[in-house]
């Protein structure tokens, strides 16, 4: 039963026929206790992926959540292999954009699970990216005070981050992801095939959270990288996986080490700091959230590099591969003033000081508690590299 | 410090005066592995309970949602027990009513925890009936991913129901408590001076809690509350704290024994199925939850006699200790299909059939699972007892 892969810009010609009737490739656990799950990946396989989750749940129904042109690609796929397992699926459109992640389109799906009849044998599949993610986690995580929910992630930041680690959760007037739980998935299902209908920007912007991973973590995922960045971002199945993979095996182990956002879990907040004043400024328009933080790593390195904490030449390292990545690395032109008091309303939310993410080298970080005019020095100026 | 009490009704003549700085007088561990707590029971020791608090929790801020009388009357006690624990508290009234536990008051409280700078360092406290628990509860689990919430409760039916068991949530417009989170409290804290301020209705429909928690786990506080039930309903403080500390006793065990609503927790439903029906009926208003619920248990431990499950006569001591607390023990007159439909809504979200809890004798209740029919059987008729 062969799908034709819809074309869809330059992507098109590497999208292979869709029969979604492959296996998992690889497995990566993650380790929480009574709450373990697995992460299971492989290429063109969502029709397996549909009756996998079916096996799994042992649920009558389940609503699946994903916008409008993930929902008409691929939904049907994973809908037939629900049936196979005997799950009905209802499908569930929620707008696109990270403004939908919002108590109105979260109310409006409480009352879509009410219309689908889903009761506390029922599940929430997610399929999408982040806010799709976030959103139907959330409203699984407290429709009838929690029902399972399963995360079929269709972008790579979806894949190796926002699927990972049971955030869920949804935007106020006044600052994001500012309602929430953690609700962990029973698992993530991911079938790199979804990213051929991902515009290449947002996979480059995904790219940037492997290579966030890499620095921070793991020495010989950067090199592999340096390597092979430009097949990832042509979509080579072989090399998709293989760095998927170890992305999410890096953001897992982290994870199980530290559920609630210790020091440990900090340590993903690499590059976010002045990442998140530019989105800020921004407001969320014109720049990709891994842009952002492409951006805000090399700033990170370079002043972990100032304040003498890695060696000369790593921050020059990291914006390399960005750049091949086509990824930005400076900052947009603004006053330091402006960064200064972006980057303190967040300081007011963790007292005193701000957990500061730096690089020790390639491969390793660490924080260090600084107040916002140590993190942007006197005579530090945006568009230009130290 | 001594501040008079307000007077209140009928009650006021027993009403002491509100020192708010005694002790606690008893405590009940509620215990659940990581999110153990405890309860704490005294009278006329509200002062104490906010430094207890503030002590306890270790923050610098916290938000107290309470409705308007209590609020008035109560939170200034409380907020300078905290301030004595260095603690500042801002003050957040919501409707009374369970009308107001909805995603609009919930929307309303982030707005208003915003407002007063709370942060991953800061709680709530619930103060009040189970309303104001629930709402600023779930508002608690789900502020910034969960933030500790404590409750001080000031009704008898949320202390010994209600604040135990970490049930937080609110309704939809297509029913109760559809929306929610499990979020246990840090702490409870019971003052029963705060009873003073309850309609005399209120405190009997209260009382039908501390009787069902007698019927199903407890033949000794049955008969306990045979002796003292009008001392009870007139607030003898000895009284009022042993029967509180019994009933909050028998909750928490079953609770800590089934944290998540598997078999054992649903004895606590004793009296539900009826008594959901005939709150349906009414649309919540005009009857009091305690006063489906006493209408409920004489209903089910007639069913239970019928059954040949309990000793005859079970369900007539049942009923003559319900009405010496002036609470009702039969059905509003309405036909039998109306009732049968509005359980058999029950049923749909529980697969086939209804776990009817039954009593086997006083103090000892079990389940069955019937279908409606079986429930109600032909010939069933509202307004009489069998």
């Amino acid at each position: 039963m062969a799908i034709q892969g819809r074309r869809n810009g330059s992507s098109a010609r590497r999208s292979p026929l869709l029969t979604g009737e492959g296996a998992a490739r690889a497995t990566v656990p993650v380790a929480l206790g009574e709450r373990s799950y697995a992460i299971e990946l492989g290429h063109d396989w969502l029709e397996t992926i549909g009756t996998r989750i079916g096996t799994l749940l042992g649920v009558e129904r389940v609503a699946v959540v994903s916008v409008a042109p993930v929902a008409r690609r691929y939904a049907p796929i994973l809908a037939r292999g629900l049936a196979k397992a005997g799950v009905r699926a209802g499908r569930i459109v929620v707008p696109d954009g990270d403004a939908s992640k919002n108590l109105r389109e979260l109310s409006r799906l409480y009352e879509k699970f009410l219309d689908l009849g889903l009761d506390r044998h029922a599940a929430v599949v997610a399929l999408g990216g982040g806010v799709v993610g976030d959103l139907a986690g959330f409203a699984a995580a407290s429709f009838l005070r929690g029902i399972p929910f399963v995360q079929v992630p269709t972008t790579v930041l979806s894949m190796v981050d926002a699927s990972i680690g049971g955030k869920t959760g949804v935007n106020l007037a006044r600052g994001k992801n500012l309602v929430g739980a953690f609700h962990q998935p029973r698992g993530v299902f991911i079938d790199t095939v979804t990213l051929a209908s991902l515009p290449k920007r947002e996979r480059a912007a995904g790219a940037a959270e492997l290579i966030k991973a890499a620095a921070i973590w793991d020495a010989d995922l950067f090199a592999w990288l340096e390597t092979h960045i430009e097949a990832f971002l042509a979509l080579e199945p072989e090399i998709v996986l293989h760095g998927i993979e170890r992305a999410c095996a890096i953001k897992a182990e982290v994870v199980a080490r530290d559920e609630r956002e210790g020091d440990l879990r900090r340590l993903l907040n690499f590059g976010h700091t002045l990442g998140h004043a530019i989105e800020k400024h921004a407001r969320y328009r014109g720049i990709l959230h891994g842009e952002a933080v492409a951006i805000g790593m090399v700033f990170a390195a370079e002043r972990s590099e100032a304040l003498g904490l890695s060696p000369s030449g790593t921050a020059q390292r990291l914006a390399a591969l960005l750049e091949r990545a086509g990824l930005p690395t400076t900052a947009p032109d603004r006053p330091r003033k402006a960064y200064l008091s972006a980057i303190g309303v967040d300081k007011k939310r963790q007292g005193s000081g701000i957990h500061f993410v730096v690089l020790k080298g390639i491969g390793r970080a660490g924080t260090v508690r600084l107040r916002p005019e140590e993190i942007l020095p006197t005579g530090w100026r945006p568009g230009r590299r130290a």
